[in-house]
């Protein structure tokens, strides 16, 4: 499928706005997504206003996404407006185990997906913030979220500006099992990421970061034990703040 | 996007197979979905073998859709074979906090989603088994899968037989908020679920029920508080089995 295959992150965006009518059109795609129990426990924030893209952008590191975006989509667990419902309804629900956190995290990122390929059939470039499971509180106090509200991911949209170019992939053969999963020999493995190390951009990481392989930057550069400890540390917190038991 | 606005749950397959050219180029399609870092940190196991389905069957609870479906794809978060490709490297990672397994569940259900999406545009018919993460123990010893590798969502594919419908959904203004969250008042939640409740398949669901309303049909019948403390104990069981900190 071209427009899959086609696939880029967009980082940099012209200054057109994405239209209301536009925007609506996209995420009613979005919400036609397979849901669990079709309960639809999700909510989707939408930043448009400059201020506001101010005041999340150093939760998101201020990544230049954020401000330089048209639109801003927060994408949610929502168990607050099913729970109000059973509430009215004179039940309730029980959404605060960790097989409910999962079912909602699943539910919430094929939602995004779904948003992100309607967005991108209309030419619009999209870039996905995994910062938003770092900074939870901070943008939930921002977002105003109530409890059983958990932002999952942030997606930025806009019209690109600029070239941007789709990102290497492993062989489908190293992702794929055939009725049971094959382990790797240290050989295949090697194999596997051959490639990808040998591309400009990953021996330029390693010199830049003084690193003697690829491997080395992402383990102790860009994804760090101390700093997974960190930010894990203050979901669980968030967590358990909004209702989960952790 | 007609495509996505057009998708149903498909539960009834004809006897045509997918070939094997037609899956994995709507797997390549998938794996060029975003993904934290570039890391792919996932895999899918395919199952097609037929005594491979009726051994997974019983713990998705034999719904029909794994022993109908042309191809089974489990989809799972995969440290393993990153973390190998580490230790060949001299380095190690710590994928084993929360936020990793959080990070984990969001890449493999966009990876599904971007899946789905490839199949259907070539006319294949899928349904998500939400059943995974109940019996994630049992199918990973099924596939075989090693520490590292956790089993997020499974999909059933296959050609359509028969008329499946698209189903309900809430209305865009209720899962969308502008700027901030709006909390709902109580009218405004009646009003979100009214047309759900007039269906005529909810209030089928609520007379076979012997329930007053639909809500309690979900929080009594469909998703009771103990299936959930019971498979939710299951799970983080299984998950602290696959090295993570729970």
């Amino acid at each position: 499928m071209e427009l899959l295959k086609s696939h880029k992150s967009v980082r940099e965006y012209s200054s057109k706005s994405i239209t209301n009518a536009l925007l609506n059109d996209v995420l009613e795609s979005g919400i036609r997504a397979s849901n669990t129990g079709n309960m639809q426990l999700y909510s989707v924030v939408v930043t448009t206003d400059a201020e506001m893209k101010d005041r999340l952008s150093p939760f998101h590191f201020n990544q230049r996404m954020v401000r330089g975006a048209s639109v801003v989509l927060t994408i949610c667990i929502d168990f607050n407006r099913f729970s109000q419902w059973c509430k009215i309804n004179c039940t309730s629900t029980d959404f605060s185990s960790v097989l409910w956190l999962l079912n909602g995290v699943i539910d919430a990122s094929i939602l995004a997906q779904n948003i992100c390929i309607a967005a991108e059939n209309e030419g619009i470039g999209i870039c996905y913030l995994g910062t938003t499971l770092y900074n939870p509180k901070e943008i939930s106090e921002i977002l105003e979220l109530p409890i059983g509200v958990v932002p999952v991911t942030t997606v930025t949209m806009g019209y690109p500006e600029g070239i941007h170019e789709v990102a290497d992939r492993l062989a489908l053969s190293a992702i794929v099992h055939r009725e049971k999963y094959s382990k790797y020999s240290d050989e295949e493995v090697m194999q596997i990421y051959k490639e990808k190390e040998s591309l400009e951009s990953s021996r330029r990481f390693v010199v830049e970061n003084s690193k003697e392989n690829l491997a080395q930057v992402y383990a102790e550069v860009r994804y760090k034990r101390t700093d997974s400890e960190f930010f894990s540390g203050k979901l669980i917190e968030f967590l358990r703040e909004q209702g989960f038991r952790l």
